[in-house]
C-alpha cells in the first residue's frame, strides 16, 4: 500500500423528493446564485420547478445560465464567468449530468480570478479558490457531484482537458434517482461504461501488488453496475436499480477505489477525450470503445490482472490467465454491445480511414500532460488496433 | 434503497512517515493544542516523539493531557474539559487508539460549552459546535479517527454512552501504520472484531432487501480483515497487511457501509458495552461473544442474511439457508477463537453465575435510548444463552 491523502467534503443528499432542500443547502452559502443548466431537459420532466420552488422557498435570487452541451464547451464557460462576475452571485447552483456540473466548476473557479479560466487547465494558473458549487444531478455517470475533477473543450483547438482541484468540489449534492427516468437507453448505457472506467482505470493499471481492500471494491461496484443496468435498460422507472447506479456511480469516482493504490494512468479518457473533441462521440461511447481495445493490448503483455477481473466480475472459471484475460474481455465487450455502447469505431460513426490517424494525432501532443509519455501517434494506433473495424 | 445523508469531512493522511505532518495541519487551526494520550505506551514505541517533533517545528503549543484509559471515563473527560478551558486551547490533538480518540472528541464538545458534558450522551445538550479535532491513530479497529461517534464509560453509574455529531468528525487524521507494529496479538484480535462487527450490524440488521452495494461492499471489507488479520498475527511487522487493516478498520464505520440501506440496529454494541462496563471486557472481546451469540438467536427466525454471510465471507457451499447460517456461525465462532478473541462468558472471565443476569440487568434499562425497545432483560437473556459456558 502506497501513502495517500483522502480528502471528500462533500455533502450527499440522497433519495426522492431531495430537491425540496436545495434552499435551506444554499442558504448558508449567501443570497443569489448563477443556476446553470443544459439544453432546459430539466424544464420537461419537473426539476426545474422543483428547483425554482426550493430556492424561492428560502429567499435564494438567482440567474439562469443554460445552453451547456455535452462535452462542454470553453466559450460557452467564458460566458457563463462573465455573467457571474457581472452579476456578483455568491455560490454557482449546478443542475443536470456531468457536463453542466463540470462547467459550474468551471465557471465557479473563474469567476473568482483574474486569470483566464483555460490556463487552469493548461497549468498556467492555479485554482487556490472558487464559489461554492452547488449540485442537483440528473444522470448517474461521471461521479463529478462528489469530486473536484472537470472537463472541457477548447473549440478553437480542439483539446479537451481535464483537471482535480480541491476548492472545486462540490459542498453537498442532490441525488434524486427519480430525475434519471428519462435518461434514455443509449445514455443510460454510455454513463454506465463511464462509472465502470473509472474503476477499472486505477484497478487495471496501479502498481500495488497488494491492494485486496481496493480491488475488491472495484469488482463490487463493477459487478454491481453491469447488475442494474441490465435491469434498467428492462424497466427504465425501477426507482431501486436506478438509486443503486446513482449511488455507484458516484462511489465509482470519490477518490475512495484508488486511494493507496500508487501511481495509475487514465489511458481510456486520454484517447477517448479525442474522439470526443473530433467526433462528439458521447464520452462512455469513447469508453466502450477503449477499453476492450486497451485490455487486448494490455492482456498481450502481461494478462494477470485482466484474468483476476475476468474471474471476479464474470465468474470465468480457467486457470490459464491468458485465456482467462480473452474470455474477460470477450465478455465485456459483448456486454457494453448488448447495452448498446460502440465497441468499434464504425459502430460510432468514426471513419475508419483517417479517423484513427486523426485521434493519434490528437490525442499524442496532450500525452505528457496526462502523464503518458510513451503514449505516442504509432503506440495509440497500436491499442486502437481491434477497435478499427 | 433508502434515503439518506452523507458528509465526512475528515481528511485522511495515510503512511509511514506521515506523523510529520501533524504541525502542517494543526497550523491552520490556531496556535495551542491540548494534546490527549493514554498510559504512554506512545512514549515508548516513538510516536510521541514524531508528535512533539512536527509540533515544535511548526511553532505549535502545546499541554499535555495523559491518562486516557481504555473504555475512557467521564471522570477523566472532565478533568480534561476543565483544563482545556483553563489553557485556552485553539484544538485537541488525540494520540492513540479509539478511547484517546473519543474522550478526545467529548473534551472537544465540553471545552466550549457550560453545560456538563453527560448531558450530551442523556440527550439533555446538544453538541452544535466543538474545538477541531485532530488525531493521530496507532490502532485500527474503532472507525473513531472518520466519523463523529465516541462512546465514555460514567464510572459512578456504570453506563457506557454514545453518541454520533457531526461537530465531533476529526478536522484530519493521521495513519500511519507502522505505529500498530507494537499492537500485541490479543488487542490486535480485539480489534479486527470490532470492525467486523461495524460492518456485520447495519449488513445484518438492514431492512432494505434489495442493496447489493452495500451488501458487497461489507462482504469485501469483512473478507480483507479476516485476511490480513490471519497474516499480521503470524508477523506483527508486515507493513503491507497493517496498512490494509488500518485503511479497513476506517472504511469500515465512516458512514459508507450503511448509506441508504435504511434503519439498522447495534445489538452487539449494546450488550457488549455492558460487559465492558461491568467486568472491564475489552470492547472487542465483547463483541466476539456477542455476534455469534446473536447471530444463532436470529438464525432461528430469519436464517437468509446469515446464509448470505457464509456463502460470501466464507465461501459455504450449502443450498438450504438454516444450514449454511449454523455452519457459517460456527466458521466465524472458530476464527474468533482461533485468532484469540473469545466466543464465550468464561473465556472472558465473566461469571456464568450471575454475570449473564447482571448483564442484562446493566443493560435493558438503556434499550430505548438504543432503538431496541425489544431488548429487554428476557431477550438480552436469551440471546446470550449460546454464550453461557
Amino acid at each position: 500500500m502506497h501513502n495517500f491523502d483522502f480528502y471528500n467534503r462533500t455533502r450527499i443528499v440522497f433519495g426522492e423528493g431531495t430537491i425540496a432542500r436545495l434552499g435551506e443547502l444554499a442558504q448558508p452559502l449567501g443570497k443569489k446564485a448563477l443556476l446553470v443548466y443544459g439544453k432546459g431537459s430539466i424544464k420537461s420532466n419537473g426539476v426545474y420547478d422543483q428547483v425554482v420552488e426550493s430556492l424561492n422557498a428560502a429567499g435564494i435570487e438567482f440567474v439562469e445560465f443554460s445552453g451547456v452541451k455535452p462535452n462542454p464547451t470553453l466559450t460557452h464557460t467564458r460566458e457563463g464567468i462573465a455573467l457571474a462576475k457581472a452579476e456578483k452571485v455568491d455560490m454557482i447552483i449546478a443542475v443536470g449530468g456531468g457536463s453542466v456540473l463540470d462547467e459550474s466548476k468551471a465557471i465557479a473557479a473563474g469567476a473568482v480570478s483574474d486569470a483566464d479560466v483555460w490556463d487552469f487547465f493548461l497549468g498556467k494558473a492555479e485554482v487556490d479558490t472558487a464559489l461554492p458549487v452547488l449540485t442537483v444531478l440528473t444522470l448517474a455517470a461521471t461521479g463529478s457531484e462528489m469530486n473536484g475533477g472537470l472537463v472541457v473543450t477548447n473549440e478553437e483547438t480542439h483539446e479537451k482537458l481535464g483537471m482535480i482541484k480541491e476548492p472545486l468540489q462540490p459542498i453537498a449534492s442532490i441525488l434524486d434517482p427519480s430525475t434519471t427516468y428519462s435518461v434514455n437507453a443509449a445514455y443510460t448505457a454510455y454513463s454506465s461504461v463511464d462509472a465502470i472506467c473509472h474503476l477499472l482505470e486505477s484497478y487495471l493499471t496501479h502498481s500495488d501488488d497488494f491492494a485486496p481492500l481496493q480491488d475488491r471494491y472495484v469488482e463490487s461496484i463493477v459487478k454491481t453496475i453491469i447488475e442494474v443496468t441490465d435491469t434498467i435498460l428492462e424497466s427504465p422507472d425501477n426507482y431501486q436499480a436506478r438509486a443503486i447506479m446513482m449511488w455507484a456511480a458516484t462511489m465509482a469516482w470519490n477518490g475512495t477505489a484508488p486511494s493507496g493504490v500508487g501511481p495509475f494512468i487514465l489511458p481510456h479518457h486520454f484517447i477517448g477525450h479525442s474522439m470526443s473533441a473530433l467526433y462528439d462521440t458521447p464520452h462512455g461511447a469513447s469508453l466502450s470503445i477503449m477499453l476492450p481495445a486497451w485490455m487486448t493490448w494490455r492482456a498481450a503483455q502481461d494478462p494477470s490482472k485482466i484474468a483476476q477481473f475476468a474471474k471476479t466480475v464474470f465468474d470465468i472459471d480457467e486457470a490459464d490467465p491468458a485465456e482467462a484475460a480473452r474470455l474477460g474481455i470477450a465478455e465485456f465487450e459483448g456486454w457494453c454491445r448488448k447495452i448498446g455502447s460502440p465497441t468499434t469505431l464504425s459502430a460510432a460513426n468514426i471513419p475508419l480511414e483517417g479517423g484513427p490517424e486523426a485521434i493519434a494525432a490528437n490525442a499524442a501532443p496532450l500525452r505528457h500532460m496526462w502523464g503518458l509519455p510513451d503514449y505516442d501517434e504509432a503506440l495509440i494506433l497500436e491499442i486502437l488496433k481491434p477497435a478499427i473495424r
